[in-house]
Protein backbone atom coordinates (compact mmCIF):
# COMPACT_ATOMS: atom_id res chain seq x y z
CA UNK A 1 0.00 0.00 0.00
CA UNK A 2 1.46 3.08 -1.05
CA UNK A 3 2.16 5.81 1.75
CA UNK A 4 -0.20 8.74 2.99
CA UNK A 5 1.64 11.19 0.93
CA UNK A 6 2.02 9.74 -2.39
CA UNK A 7 -2.49 10.13 -2.32
CA UNK A 8 -1.98 14.25 -1.26
CA UNK A 9 -2.36 15.98 -4.83
CA UNK A 10 -0.40 19.73 -4.41
CA UNK A 11 -1.85 22.29 -6.89
CA UNK A 12 0.41 25.37 -6.87
CA UNK A 13 -1.92 28.72 -6.55
CA UNK A 14 -4.89 27.85 -5.15
CA UNK A 15 -6.75 29.29 -3.96
CA UNK A 16 -4.49 32.14 -4.74
CA UNK A 17 -1.02 32.99 -6.70
CA UNK A 18 1.91 32.09 -4.44
CA UNK A 19 -0.17 28.90 -2.16
CA UNK A 20 0.51 25.23 -2.79
CA UNK A 21 -3.00 23.69 -2.21
CA UNK A 22 -2.63 20.38 -0.60
CA UNK A 23 -5.78 18.62 -2.01
CA UNK A 24 -7.17 16.02 0.20
CA UNK A 25 -9.45 14.59 -2.38
CA UNK A 26 -6.41 12.76 -3.62
CA UNK A 27 -6.34 10.42 -0.89
CA UNK A 28 -10.50 10.13 -1.02
CA UNK A 29 -10.17 9.32 -5.42
CA UNK A 30 -8.43 5.94 -3.57
CA UNK A 31 -10.60 3.72 -1.49
CA UNK A 32 -6.72 2.74 -0.20
CA UNK A 33 -6.21 6.12 0.24
CA UNK A 34 -9.21 6.40 2.01
CA UNK A 35 -8.21 3.35 4.41
CA UNK A 36 -4.87 4.73 5.06
CA UNK A 37 -5.79 8.02 6.20
CA UNK A 38 -8.37 6.65 8.64
CA UNK A 39 -5.64 4.29 10.11
CA UNK A 40 -3.12 6.81 10.33
CA UNK A 41 -6.00 8.71 12.40
CA UNK A 42 -7.01 5.99 14.48
CA UNK A 43 -3.03 4.97 15.17
CA UNK A 44 -2.79 8.11 16.44
CA UNK A 45 -5.52 7.04 19.03
CA UNK A 46 -4.38 3.93 19.92
CA UNK A 47 -3.20 4.86 23.19
CA UNK A 48 -6.00 7.22 24.01
CA UNK A 49 -9.23 7.54 26.59
CA UNK A 50 -11.46 9.37 24.89
CA UNK A 51 -15.54 10.39 24.80
CA UNK A 52 -16.08 11.72 21.33
CA UNK A 53 -14.53 12.63 18.34
CA UNK A 54 -15.10 16.69 16.46
CA UNK A 55 -15.05 16.85 13.38
CA UNK A 56 -14.52 20.67 11.77
CA UNK A 57 -16.78 21.59 8.34
CA UNK A 58 -16.45 20.62 5.88
CA UNK A 59 -13.70 18.20 5.39
CA UNK A 60 -13.35 17.19 8.96
CA UNK A 61 -16.47 16.02 8.68
CA UNK A 62 -15.00 13.48 5.86
CA UNK A 63 -12.46 11.95 8.40
CA UNK A 64 -13.88 12.51 11.02
CA UNK A 65 -16.94 10.58 11.09
CA UNK A 66 -15.08 7.88 9.46
CA UNK A 67 -12.90 7.89 12.56
CA UNK A 68 -15.79 8.16 14.98
CA UNK A 69 -17.31 5.08 12.95
CA UNK A 70 -14.00 2.79 13.09
CA UNK A 71 -13.71 3.44 16.54
CA UNK A 72 -17.55 3.31 17.58
CA UNK A 73 -17.77 6.93 18.97
CA UNK A 74 -19.87 9.82 19.11
CA UNK A 75 -19.19 12.28 16.18
CA UNK A 76 -19.80 16.16 16.66
CA UNK A 77 -20.05 18.33 13.86
CA UNK A 78 -18.28 21.79 14.70
CA UNK A 79 -20.24 23.61 11.91
CA UNK A 80 -19.76 26.78 10.38
CA UNK A 81 -21.99 30.07 11.78
CA UNK A 82 -26.06 29.60 11.57
CA UNK A 83 -26.07 25.44 10.43
CA UNK A 84 -26.81 23.93 13.64
CA UNK A 85 -30.73 24.13 14.66
CA UNK A 86 -30.53 23.88 18.47
CA UNK A 87 -28.61 26.21 20.82
CA UNK A 88 -25.07 26.76 20.39
CA UNK A 89 -21.65 28.12 21.55
CA UNK A 90 -19.58 29.92 19.30
CA UNK A 91 -15.81 31.07 19.05
CA UNK A 92 -14.40 33.06 16.29
CA UNK A 93 -10.68 32.81 15.12
CA UNK A 94 -8.61 35.02 12.50
CA UNK A 95 -8.25 34.63 8.71
CA UNK A 96 -5.43 36.20 7.01
CA UNK A 97 -8.42 38.71 6.38
CA UNK A 98 -11.03 39.23 8.54
CA UNK A 99 -12.59 36.78 10.73
CA UNK A 100 -14.79 33.35 10.89
CA UNK A 101 -17.11 31.63 13.60
CA UNK A 102 -17.57 28.03 14.08
CA UNK A 103 -20.29 26.79 16.48
CA UNK A 104 -21.16 23.78 18.62
CA UNK A 105 -24.43 22.56 20.20
CA UNK A 106 -24.34 23.11 23.30
CA UNK A 107 -25.10 19.87 24.59
CA UNK A 108 -22.43 17.86 22.23
CA UNK A 109 -20.14 17.78 24.91
CA UNK A 110 -21.07 16.87 28.40
CA UNK A 111 -18.40 18.30 31.67
CA UNK A 112 -15.78 16.45 31.84
CA UNK A 113 -16.05 14.65 28.47
CA UNK A 114 -12.65 14.10 26.79
CA UNK A 115 -12.93 15.19 23.24
CA UNK A 116 -10.55 13.89 19.92
CA UNK A 117 -10.62 16.47 17.53
CA UNK A 118 -10.37 15.73 13.74
CA UNK A 119 -8.72 18.68 11.34
CA UNK A 120 -7.64 17.72 7.57
CA UNK A 121 -5.17 20.56 7.44
CA UNK A 122 -2.65 22.34 10.59
CA UNK A 123 -2.07 25.66 8.91
CA UNK A 124 -2.47 28.68 11.41
CA UNK A 125 -4.19 26.59 13.92
CA UNK A 126 -6.88 29.40 13.89
CA UNK A 127 -9.93 27.13 12.91
CA UNK A 128 -8.45 24.23 15.56
CA UNK A 129 -8.03 26.66 18.01
CA UNK A 130 -11.58 27.74 18.46
CA UNK A 131 -12.94 24.25 18.72
CA UNK A 132 -10.31 23.59 20.95
CA UNK A 133 -12.07 26.63 22.64
CA UNK A 134 -15.99 25.03 22.04
CA UNK A 135 -14.64 21.82 23.95
CA UNK A 136 -13.42 23.90 26.82
CA UNK A 137 -16.46 25.89 26.76
CA UNK A 138 -19.05 23.29 27.82
CA UNK A 139 -16.43 21.61 30.29
CA UNK A 140 -14.93 18.93 28.21
CA UNK A 141 -11.46 18.41 28.07
CA UNK A 142 -9.23 18.06 24.81
CA UNK A 143 -7.54 14.71 24.98
CA UNK A 144 -5.69 15.25 20.98
CA UNK A 145 -6.32 17.09 18.20
CA UNK A 146 -5.33 15.20 15.18
CA UNK A 147 -4.19 16.93 11.28
CA UNK A 148 -3.62 14.75 8.39
CA UNK A 149 -1.38 17.47 6.81
CA UNK A 150 0.61 20.03 8.57
CA UNK A 151 2.24 22.90 7.48
CA UNK A 152 4.99 23.78 9.36
CA UNK A 153 5.89 27.11 8.23
CA UNK A 154 2.90 28.32 9.67
CA UNK A 155 3.84 27.51 13.04
CA UNK A 156 0.10 26.31 13.86
CA UNK A 157 1.67 24.25 16.10
CA UNK A 158 2.77 26.85 18.20
CA UNK A 159 -0.17 28.57 18.32
CA UNK A 160 -1.71 25.16 19.77
CA UNK A 161 1.15 24.90 22.41
CA UNK A 162 -1.32 24.07 25.03
CA UNK A 163 -2.49 21.02 23.32
CA UNK A 164 -1.19 17.70 22.55
CA UNK A 165 -1.14 17.67 18.79
CA UNK A 166 0.12 15.54 15.92
CA UNK A 167 -0.22 15.28 12.33
CA UNK A 168 0.34 12.27 9.95
CA UNK A 169 1.99 14.23 7.39
CA UNK A 170 4.52 17.09 7.94
CA UNK A 171 5.12 19.58 4.76
CA UNK A 172 8.32 22.31 5.90
CA UNK A 173 6.49 24.93 3.64
CA UNK A 174 3.66 27.45 3.63
CA UNK B 1 -29.94 -1.17 19.81
CA UNK B 2 -32.71 1.52 19.39
CA UNK B 3 -33.87 2.15 16.25
CA UNK B 4 -32.50 4.88 13.73
CA UNK B 5 -35.59 7.20 14.02
CA UNK B 6 -35.59 7.15 17.28
CA UNK B 7 -32.22 8.86 17.29
CA UNK B 8 -33.61 12.04 15.01
CA UNK B 9 -34.30 15.15 16.75
CA UNK B 10 -36.90 17.44 14.88
CA UNK B 11 -36.48 20.98 15.66
CA UNK B 12 -39.85 22.58 14.90
CA UNK B 13 -39.57 26.09 13.10
CA UNK B 14 -35.80 25.79 12.01
CA UNK B 15 -34.89 27.69 10.01
CA UNK B 16 -38.02 29.65 9.72
CA UNK B 17 -41.56 29.10 11.26
CA UNK B 18 -43.55 26.01 10.06
CA UNK B 19 -40.62 24.18 9.29
CA UNK B 20 -40.02 21.09 11.25
CA UNK B 21 -36.30 20.37 11.23
CA UNK B 22 -35.52 17.11 11.33
CA UNK B 23 -31.64 17.66 12.91
CA UNK B 24 -29.26 14.07 12.02
CA UNK B 25 -26.81 15.53 14.91
CA UNK B 26 -29.42 13.13 17.55
CA UNK B 27 -27.93 10.59 15.50
CA UNK B 28 -24.23 11.44 15.38
CA UNK B 29 -24.52 12.59 19.25
CA UNK B 30 -24.31 8.51 20.10
CA UNK B 31 -22.05 6.20 19.15
CA UNK B 32 -24.38 3.54 18.36
CA UNK B 33 -26.65 6.53 16.56
CA UNK B 34 -23.72 6.82 14.41
CA UNK B 35 -23.06 2.98 13.71
CA UNK B 36 -27.12 2.27 13.29
CA UNK B 37 -27.03 4.94 9.93
CA UNK B 38 -24.36 3.99 8.85
CA UNK B 39 -25.49 0.33 8.77
CA UNK B 40 -28.47 1.19 7.57
CA UNK B 41 -27.16 2.78 4.57
CA UNK B 42 -24.60 0.11 4.26
CA UNK B 43 -27.50 -2.54 4.45
CA UNK B 44 -29.21 -0.78 1.44
CA UNK B 45 -26.25 -1.36 -0.68
CA UNK B 46 -25.79 -5.21 0.32
CA UNK B 47 -26.76 -5.98 -3.49
CA UNK B 48 -25.22 -3.06 -5.12
CA UNK B 49 -22.17 -3.30 -7.14
CA UNK B 50 -20.84 -0.10 -7.39
CA UNK B 51 -17.01 2.12 -7.92
CA UNK B 52 -17.51 5.18 -5.55
CA UNK B 53 -19.29 6.78 -3.01
CA UNK B 54 -20.84 10.02 -3.61
CA UNK B 55 -21.46 12.61 -0.77
CA UNK B 56 -22.75 15.81 -0.70
CA UNK B 57 -21.57 19.18 1.50
CA UNK B 58 -21.39 19.07 4.09
CA UNK B 59 -23.89 16.34 6.35
CA UNK B 60 -23.52 14.13 3.34
CA UNK B 61 -20.04 13.84 4.17
CA UNK B 62 -20.67 12.81 7.45
CA UNK B 63 -22.78 9.04 6.27
CA UNK B 64 -20.92 9.24 3.24
CA UNK B 65 -17.11 9.10 4.33
CA UNK B 66 -18.02 6.33 6.52
CA UNK B 67 -19.88 4.22 4.47
CA UNK B 68 -16.82 4.67 1.75
CA UNK B 69 -14.87 3.26 4.41
CA UNK B 70 -17.04 0.78 5.89
CA UNK B 71 -17.17 -0.95 2.71
CA UNK B 72 -13.32 0.21 1.49
CA UNK B 73 -14.69 2.39 -1.64
CA UNK B 74 -13.11 5.71 -2.95
CA UNK B 75 -15.47 8.79 -1.85
CA UNK B 76 -15.98 11.39 -3.83
CA UNK B 77 -16.90 15.03 -2.63
CA UNK B 78 -20.00 16.75 -4.13
CA UNK B 79 -19.02 19.86 -3.12
CA UNK B 80 -20.41 23.87 -2.62
CA UNK B 81 -19.10 26.25 -5.47
CA UNK B 82 -15.31 27.45 -5.61
CA UNK B 83 -14.33 25.02 -2.83
CA UNK B 84 -12.87 22.16 -4.93
CA UNK B 85 -9.35 23.17 -6.01
CA UNK B 86 -8.85 21.45 -9.87
CA UNK B 87 -10.85 21.20 -12.98
CA UNK B 88 -14.84 20.77 -11.88
CA UNK B 89 -17.74 20.20 -13.41
CA UNK B 90 -21.25 22.27 -11.99
CA UNK B 91 -24.78 21.55 -11.40
CA UNK B 92 -27.38 24.17 -11.05
CA UNK B 93 -30.63 23.49 -8.94
CA UNK B 94 -33.64 24.99 -7.29
CA UNK B 95 -33.49 26.60 -3.72
CA UNK B 96 -37.04 27.63 -2.35
CA UNK B 97 -35.54 31.24 -2.98
CA UNK B 98 -33.13 31.23 -5.81
CA UNK B 99 -30.47 28.93 -6.92
CA UNK B 100 -27.41 26.96 -5.58
CA UNK B 101 -24.47 25.17 -7.62
CA UNK B 102 -22.92 22.00 -6.83
CA UNK B 103 -19.37 20.75 -8.26
CA UNK B 104 -17.26 17.75 -8.58
CA UNK B 105 -13.76 17.70 -9.74
CA UNK B 106 -14.16 16.33 -13.74
CA UNK B 107 -11.66 12.91 -12.61
CA UNK B 108 -13.99 12.40 -9.79
CA UNK B 109 -15.45 10.35 -11.68
CA UNK B 110 -14.45 7.78 -14.73
CA UNK B 111 -16.56 6.87 -18.15
CA UNK B 112 -18.53 3.78 -16.94
CA UNK B 113 -18.07 3.99 -12.84
CA UNK B 114 -21.10 3.28 -10.96
CA UNK B 115 -22.01 5.37 -8.42
CA UNK B 116 -23.73 5.63 -5.30
CA UNK B 117 -24.88 8.64 -3.95
CA UNK B 118 -25.44 9.44 -0.04
CA UNK B 119 -27.37 12.28 1.12
CA UNK B 120 -28.60 13.06 4.75
CA UNK B 121 -32.37 14.40 4.05
CA UNK B 122 -34.51 13.77 0.48
CA UNK B 123 -36.66 16.69 0.69
CA UNK B 124 -37.47 18.35 -2.83
CA UNK B 125 -35.15 16.63 -4.05
CA UNK B 126 -33.43 19.04 -6.16
CA UNK B 127 -29.11 18.66 -3.99
CA UNK B 128 -29.30 14.79 -5.23
CA UNK B 129 -30.52 15.60 -8.91
CA UNK B 130 -27.46 17.99 -9.28
CA UNK B 131 -25.41 15.43 -8.33
CA UNK B 132 -26.59 12.76 -9.97
CA UNK B 133 -26.40 14.78 -13.29
CA UNK B 134 -22.51 15.88 -12.64
CA UNK B 135 -22.16 11.51 -11.99
CA UNK B 136 -23.53 11.12 -15.85
CA UNK B 137 -21.75 14.21 -17.29
CA UNK B 138 -18.58 12.59 -16.23
CA UNK B 139 -19.81 9.47 -17.96
CA UNK B 140 -20.46 7.55 -14.65
CA UNK B 141 -23.77 5.56 -14.00
CA UNK B 142 -25.87 6.35 -10.81
CA UNK B 143 -26.42 3.25 -9.30
CA UNK B 144 -28.74 4.00 -6.83
CA UNK B 145 -29.60 7.28 -4.24
CA UNK B 146 -29.53 6.52 -0.75
CA UNK B 147 -30.59 8.80 1.83
CA UNK B 148 -31.18 8.97 5.49
CA UNK B 149 -34.16 10.66 5.99
CA UNK B 150 -36.93 11.50 3.81
CA UNK B 151 -40.21 13.89 3.91
CA UNK B 152 -42.31 12.27 1.65
CA UNK B 153 -45.02 15.03 1.22
CA UNK B 154 -42.31 17.03 -0.92
CA UNK B 155 -41.84 14.75 -3.48
CA UNK B 156 -38.57 14.58 -3.87
CA UNK B 157 -38.52 11.22 -4.95
CA UNK B 158 -40.97 11.59 -7.85
CA UNK B 159 -38.97 14.25 -8.89
CA UNK B 160 -35.68 11.63 -9.03
CA UNK B 161 -38.16 9.31 -10.37
CA UNK B 162 -35.57 8.03 -12.66
CA UNK B 163 -32.93 6.89 -10.12
CA UNK B 164 -33.07 4.20 -8.02
CA UNK B 165 -33.78 5.56 -4.40
CA UNK B 166 -34.16 4.56 -1.08
CA UNK B 167 -34.66 5.91 2.44
CA UNK B 168 -33.92 4.45 5.97
CA UNK B 169 -36.36 6.57 7.69
CA UNK B 170 -39.29 7.86 5.61
CA UNK B 171 -41.55 11.39 7.43
CA UNK B 172 -44.59 11.58 5.76
CA UNK B 173 -44.93 15.33 5.83
CA UNK B 174 -42.66 17.89 4.82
Amino acid sequence: MKKLEEYVVTIPDFPQPGIMFRDVTGILDSADGLQTAVEALCGMLRDTEFDVVVGAEARGFIFGAAVAYALHKPFVPARKKGKLPRETVSAEYALEYGTAVVEMHKDAIRPGQKAVIIVDLLATGGSAGAIAQLVEMLGGEVSRICFLLELAGLEGRRYLSKYTVESAVVYEGK
